[in-house]
């Protein structure tokens, strides 16, 4: 099957509710879990691997989440198909370069997303719109329950559920929130933020995780420690952190649109005047000057673009969304031009941004 | 008087037609004299460039070129008015800088305009639009002979006419052209031709004489020797030289459309897209993305923008330009802000650019 056949039209995913969404772009609660008895997937030869995907993969395909699911083995992928799948982030970047012996099962609304033998035998996670961490937690807890009642998870009394790499240890949980911050890195504020953050032993990364660029002003904010805290009290911490965030963010804008107002008109003026403009764009520019636009959405200078539209180009753009529906090999230059085309002619109908009245401009907090 | 009030409005002024007008912006010849048993300016006390002054404008404004004529001592000059006449290349940066005891001539159509005790005691020059050097020569050899009746020029004849400095000894003529040259600078043919102009003993210098940098593609080119060959040789030479450079940028035009069109409708199109929406834009910015304009309307990529009114605003966002209307001192952030507001308001009924229609594109030489 293909999987772009599969997946959510982007326009669809794109216009999915979720609370806070202006700024908190999705939720994502991901547990690490192996096998008693099976050698970790760094370990264990091919063969090894093979045999425990076979053993796994039924048993998630068997959930009731999972009716009507894409099951697929990693080596049955093309590479397009992978990288779309990681630019919908539905799968790590590492598990993409996965081959024999791996595996991914996804459900049908693309909301809960098995990965087996990426590091750890399975990496299950939970995905919600919006800021629902709690609901995502509650979901993938409830995969989890089921699955240990099919498979022998390696657990220690002592140091809880046992991992690959030692930083999953205990409860092998990672709580994320994907942040849309472009108020606090237009006002300067984003790195002291950032250091607070890192000194509640969260992480901040970009937008495709562990070691990526930030990226159209998206950043994903994680925990770091997985033992000697509740899966609940990690939830919680992060709940709140991302709830502050939100408060950051939104008291930028506001400072911003009082204080500086002609330079946030002017970044966002500029954006729009090159996306709907240009005719070769980067996948890097786009994101950033899409991320613009979509603060330009936001404070309401956009009035003919609803925010759907702007998450959607977020998606369509990117190389892989860019490649697919041409049937030669395109080389970064050519998805250059391509991508500028496809901006032009979504952004033709949307008019020249409007300064705010001040009155339409949106209150801290009304996510 | 009022400088602003006298001077012909910008619209009217880039409405001007003359010949090869896409790339000639315009063409001057000026001549440097001196009057016998006078001290040159630079040498001579402010009383007697004083006297100096009061001998020779009257001999100017009694010409019949100058009826209803611009007269004035640049010391009755405000920094801002002097400023204008700079940005409207009347006269030079240095003469703006001059105060009592010197003074300009400027008749009414601003094809004639003279310079007291700048560099020299005179320095006149006529001007006109388009490729026309022979026409300015014609103009200016008659006002000089006029001239030459009513004052007792410095003149050696075994020397040529003598001015204080040696490098316009001899004819005194400073024959120029003002280019457009976006296509060649576009092709990165820019710098090879440059070194092959100025291996004809011709000099290639930027927007506003001497020692200035080429904004908004805009090149001035002209003789740099004053001795050893009469002036309609030189007139001659340099008509040559630019009608090549004309041919030259023709070709460059061309064969970017034809090799590398999107990267000229990139550059034309985010040129475009700033200038229509941003809300600061400085000064030297302006003027380059209005350089991309300029060649998409040539390309006829703006069918709804008239070539005047691109000129136009190559002269109306100039600094001074923009602080005339405005009663308190602005700094540059704040001249910034308001040049923008004024290129989107200009630019608010132009339609964004599309691809010239091959058929449509110009064909080289059709100026």
């Amino acid at each position: 099957m293909n999987i772009y056949d599969f997946l959510i039209p982007p326009a669809e995913t794109a216009r999915r509710e979720g609370p806070n969404q202006r700024i908190v772009m999705s939720s994502r609660v991901r547990l690490a879990r192996n096998v008693k008895s099976l050698a970790f997937p760094g370990w264990a030869k091919k063969p090894e691997r093979i045999r425990s995907l076979d053993l796994i993969r039924p048993a998630v395909e068997s959930l009731p989440e999972m009716v009507a699911c894409f099951t697929e083995a990693m080596d049955n992928l093309s590479s397009l198909d992978k990288q779309i799948l990681v630019e919908r982030h539905l799968v790590s970047r590492e598990h993409a370069a996965k081959g024999a012996g791996s595996g991914m099962v996804l459900n049908k609304d693309e909301s809960l997303c098995v990965m087996i033998n990426e590091e750890d035998h399975l990496r299950m996670q939970a995905l919600r719109p919006g800021l629902q961490i709690r609901e995502a937690w509650t979901a993938i807890d409830e995969v989890d329950t089921k699955l240990e009642k099919k498979l022998d998870y390696a657990f220690s009394p002592r140091l809880g559920y046992l991992t690959a790499c030692p930083t999953n240890l205990g409860t092998g949980i990672r709580v994320s929130a994907m942040l849309h911050l472009p108020g606090l890195v237009l006002a300067e504020q984003i790195n002291p933020i950032i250091q607070a953050v890192n000194k509640l032993g969260l992480a901040v990364r970009g937008l495709y995780g562990e070691g990526t660029e930030a990226l159209g002003n998206v950043f994903q904010v994680s925990n770091q420690m997985t033992l000697g805290e509740s899966e609940p009290e990690i939830v919680e911490r992060l709940s709140k952190v991302v709830a502050q965030l939100i408060e950051h963010e939104e008291n930028s804008r506001a400072t911003l649109l009082e204080k500086k107002a002609k330079v946030v008109f002017n970044h966002i003026g500029r954006a729009y005047g090159i996306l709907a403009n240009a005719h070769s764009i980067s996948s890097k520019e786009c994101l950033n000057l899409l991320s613009l636009i979509k603060l330009g959405s936001d404070l309401g200078m956009f009035p003919d673009l609803e925010r759907g539209m702007v998450d959607e180009m977020f998606i369509v753009t990117q190389p892989a969304h860019i490649q697919k529906d041409i049937a030669e090999k395109l080389d970064a230059d050519q998805r250059d031009i391509v991508r500028a085309d496809l901006l032009r002619d979504r952004l033709r109908s949307t008019k020249r941004p409007t300064m705010p009245p001040r009155d339409r401009t949106p209150e801290p907090g009304k996510g």
